[in-house]
């Protein structure tokens, strides 16, 4: 096994020495070829206030936002501190992947209860993120959905394909996404507060120290499911086990907390940050780990639109990257299959 | 090392699940966003007739080229059998990496040769191959480089660069290039007679059986090399290993005789054949493996033209492509570098 250990420290250390370690940050929107390049070598660009000019980035605020959207209800996850669809670590020691609680409720109620959370410094109750990745900008935000262009140009004609989803993102500081990734083109515009992105990429895979953990979910405290959907969000909630089980491959080490389970491979991690302010776009490319901080605007909130675009499946770069994958967990002893593995949050 | 195995077992069939078993046949060039997708891809293409209006193509012939070139003297290659730059396996089994004798001698002189070796039917002496691929067009082969363009419009366009070599070829039926890889992106264009092509996609690196052999050179049989450069080709010529002695790793497996020293995994293997003929271009992706056979025109000769541009190194592709490689050797006991090894011969 010494020798594939070797193969994949290279693999790591050959693509840092072959790329640049920071993000290019472009003044004007590429062309389609000019994105091809981006896309055809799956490097990221920060595009800086690249959505100067979408109605969003112009007009929604907290005041806005709540006269569009009125009490329409829409779908809010809810966890015990901003750790929705991540690693729970549980007093015994275990590792869980623990979802969030998920209610309907009116948008209104949504947005208020994401302020005052913010506002209470001593808030010690749940966490809210409003943040379905179901195309919800086309669906149940859809009054919202005139202030964004339906598609972004350059990345339409390069990849040939409309968006795969448009999603809406309303949280705040107290929420964070863990280190995932996405079998899609990502096309990110930040609109209120900020966002701060750490990123791997894909052949750093083996320092993510993925391990198959039990699923759970938030579940109410000392409610039925019936009850607090119809009261809006619960006043406190709590993990439990999956049931029937469920289980899911997971990363389970942050580099934003590197010193915590750690691969044998973490070391050679080189994760690159970027922040993201309003008007800002960020490309991130298929396969990219990334976990996302956010930061208040004025009013509170983080607020932010993204495009999903189908990956290209063809060529090797798909193929090459569940490779990486495989090879590293069965270095480290684990019988996963190789490919990729949906990881349900972005 | 069970596991390892699974997992390049994986690798070489998920590729062939997600691309497809042939070549597109385009009837238009493509526009440089087109080119682009098929190098983001890493994907071959056949434009049929794509160089018919090359003055090359409408004016190269034997006589033509005699007349232009003259007595001009260019480098040509001779090998026992048209086995220049392959695996030859020894009386005692052993297999070697064989080089061709390199002479210089008046283009005239070469072309009559070559052509002499294809009319007698029972000819059994060394084998002539201008196959130079040091951007021979426009060195010593200058006064034919007026007869093609100097770049292709649309990889020039997509990949930013100029061709970082232009070659000219020219052989027979007698000569076939082995099974090798080259890190340039390769446009391939059939002058005279045809070419066939036989590809291997990198993710299929672990079929080739990649070995570690002596190197060697087909020598002038009871000449001296002075004698040999002063009179043109040797009458004969027998290999003899490279002193001081060297080494080189090369796929020892060929697809076009597969039963001859498979790998574990050249079963995986699909390989995709092709023809070229007279005005046909081929888009041949960088790190694709190629073995190249030839067709004689009706004068006797196959002609080609190429031009390489540098393969981008950036991205994840090239360090990917050598994980792929280096396990696939590690997983066969081998204790090469992971990488990519620069291959002699196109």
């Amino acid at each position: 096994m010494d020798r594939i250990n070797i193969h994949i420290r290279d693999l790591i250390t050959s693509y840092q020495e072959l790329n640049p370690s920071t993000i290019p940050e472009l003044s004007d929107p590429p062309s389609a070829l000019e994105f091809m390049r981006y896309a055809a070598t799956n490097r990221p660009f920060i595009l800086r206030n690249g959505a100067a000019d979408f109605p969003a980035v112009q007009k929604w605020n907290a005041a806005y936002l709540r006269e569009v959207m009125n009490d329409a209800p829409v779908n809010v996850a809810i966890s015990a501190a901003g750790d929705a669809d991540s690693v729970l670590e549980r007093p015994d020691g275990e590792l869980w992947f623990i979802k969030p609680c998920e209610v309907s409720a009116p948008f209104g109620a949504v947005l208020d209860a994401i302020q005052l959370q913010e506002q209470d410094a001593g808030h010690t109750g749940p966490v809210l993120y409003a943040q379905t990745q179901n195309d919800n900008l086309r669906n149940e935000y859809a009054p919202l959905y005139a202030d964004i262009p339906p598609t972004i140009p350059f990345a339409r004609i390069a990849l040939q394909r409309p968006p795969d989803a448009i999603n809406f993102w309303l949280g705040s500081a107290r929420s964070r996404t863990a280190l995932h990734r996405d079998p899609y083109e990502n096309i990110y515009v930040q609109v209120l507060g900020t966002k701060t992105f750490t990123l791997l990429p894909p052949t750093e895979a083996p320092c993510v120290n993925e391990q198959r953990l039990r699923a759970g979910t938030y579940v109410p405290a000392a409610e039925t499911q019936a009850e607090h959907e119809a009261e809006g969000p619960p006043a406190a909630v709590y993990p439990t086990l999956d049931s029937p089980p469920a289980s899911i491959p997971f990363p389970t080490w942050d580099p934003d907390n590197p010193a915590v389970r750690p691969s044998p491979y973490s070391h050679l991690a080189w994760p690159i940050r970027l922040m993201l302010r309003p008007g800002d776009m960020l490309y991130l490319p298929a396969l990219w780990y990334h976990a996302v901080a956010q930061g208040n605007g004025n009013e509170g909130i983080s607020c932010s639109v993204n495009y999903w675009y189908d990956m290209d499946y063809s060529g090797a770069f798909y193929s090459l990257s569940g490779f990486a994958r495989g090879v590293g967990l069965a270095s480290m002893g684990r019988e996963e299959d190789g490919g990729f593995i949906d990881a349900p949050a972005t």
